[in-house]
């Protein structure tokens, strides 16, 4: 199952209407009904699938890359003949998130076929999407033959977030690592941070490891750094939502702090991501804008900061592992 | 108001019945029914107490304490006339907890005074809860003169879990100088971690905080690394639940990653708690055995590891402040 995909009208006959490709719509599993949930998300319009987005019923940059440029097929037809609300549309679906860079990369690499017509728009955005299957399974086996290779046979790994086929389109980033060393008989068991304020961990991440099979723990986030420094773990695996061109890691809050726990403790951590990710006009993490995502997310009581994201300086990373390239930064390779 | 106390009926005199002051009782404030309503136990029997204790109404480590020799006095009353039932009212006040030191430690100095009768029993409880009570004072007025000669005026401070006037009878420890800079008009404002997986800092130290006036945001506990890394953090200052003879420090899960934090942002990492703290018969932080309060406290939908408590290392702490003493880790100084 995908999280996310275009679906024709021929694809589900119960539909209303049948038509050409372009006359489908988005699904996209609602990852905020998981666990308790697997509830399919139909999305024919703009303001729906921005609302999604918001809403992170659909997350994770390279996922939302893939929203992205099919989000500009839907904004082709609904606009139809209409280039000054297009313009708009596109530009609202590439900035409904301010801080990954794959959902403004897969909405202009789809917006650039808009003078070909919405059929050119939607070969693309199906582009987009292949290109994404492809580049979870490159990661995959680049990332189990590297944790392999670092941490020998059966180590433990901890992992922060939900990197999963969740968030991707299949298999996902680290999590797809991890799911790829299980499959060999590599892998001795997971921690799974929970991920607050979201709970991405103990809700995504827990429900995949347990689909997978897998072996797993969750814990508090602030219990990692300990959790390394008394020997439950061997390495550190986990995503991005950007890096930099020095190597800096743009991830989910928390990110940093288990960095510092795994140098502490003398542990590899190793980021996983597709080579989208890697945004060369960023100089560096103090370049980034940080997204605070308000008060209400962590507490009703009172108020809050929630920086949804941290920068982790490219010198606590080991290596990092995209669909193309293994750069280990820990012998000065730069991405 | 005091979080824990002995109440006379001369002093409530829309109580049933007056006497002397042994015929009085424990009145606490139900820490399970903060932050959402601030409600007075009145507690008139051994059996209410241990119920308190269990329920953790009345929780840390130097209220424990006072709750402890109270309730002798308690039992003095209640089983007068009755050794047998004394003793063993006595002894399940000791154990009903069984790692707080603190609780026994209260327990056995007014039991002593047994055979003094239970105005001696009584005298030796009021003794120990304005010990207390000056304990917390001289801890807040040391550690608002150190956080000040490190960081100067007005600093943000970041603290985790509580360590408020809820877990002494007044003041606190950690947050008793937060509170003592507050008065003192040098304090520009609070981080509070929320302290997963029970909240402590959201629900407590942010209903502390906010009755005192403070300026203060609640943050997820993996974000405070990050804010210290950007700059939004003066000093980190925090508790003990104990202090090794090398000064490792066992405090709340949680800590050592913001040890981590400050280390590399640079930033005092202060430790407030009382001497009875300090325990020089552990040699180290590998010495204590961590409790793991399993996984529900978590997660309902998968297992988890869940210690309590972790291990911060003494070469990340820059400074212990007891009612006692200032001990300056960073200059060599042992506890």
């Amino acid at each position: 199952m995908r999280t996310i995909d275009w679906v024709t009208a021929a694809a589900r006959p119960d539909a209303a209407s049948a038509g050409a490709d372009d006359a489908g719509w988005i699904e996209l599993i609602d990852q905020t009904a998981l666990p308790g949930e697997l509830r399919v998300l139909r999305i024919a319009t703009v303001a729906e699938l921005i609302a999604a987005i918001r809403s992170l019923a659909v997350r994770g940059a390279p996922a939302l890359g893939v929203a992205g440029a099919f989000g500009v097929a839907l904004a082709a037809r609904q606009f139809a003949g209409d280039p000054a609300g297009l313009a708009a549309a596109v530009h609202e679906i590439e900035t409904a998130r301010p801080t990954a860079v794959n959902l403004a990369r897969g909405v202009r690499r789809a917006a650039a076929l808009l003078p070909g017509g919405s059929s050119a728009v939607l070969r693309e955005a199906y582009a987009v999407r292949d290109e994404e299957v492809a580049s979870s399974e490159a990661m995959a086996v680049r990332g189990a033959d590297l944790v392999s290779e670092l941490c020998g046979t059966r180590p433990r790994l901890l992992t922060h977030c939900n990197t999963g086929g969740l968030c991707t389109v299949t298999t996902g980033t680290a999590l797809g690592v991890v799911g790829e060393l299980h499959r060999r008989g590599a892998l001795a068991g997971v921690i799974a941070s929970e991920t607050r304020p979201l709970m991405q961990g103990a809700r995504l991440t827990a429900w995949e490891l347990a689909r997978w099979g897998v072996d797993f723990r969750v814990a508090v986030d602030s219990a990692g750094p300990f959790l390394m420094a008394r020997g439950d773990v061997d390495a550190v695996i986990l995503g991005a939502d950007r890096i930099c061109a020095n190597g800096d890691v743009i991830n989910k809050i928390g990110t940093y702090a288990h960095a510092l726990g795994a140098r502490r403790a003398g542990l590899p951590f190793i980021v996983v991501a597709p080579e989208s990710t890697v945004d060369s006009d960023t100089p560096g993490g103090a370049a980034v804008e940080i997204e605070d995502r308000g008060a209400a997310e962590v507490t009703t009581l009172s108020d809050a900061v929630n920086p949804a994201f941290d920068v982790t300086p490219y010198d606590l990373v080991t290596a990092i592992v995209t669909d193309r390239r293994l750069i280990r930064l820990d012998r000065g390779d730069k991405p």
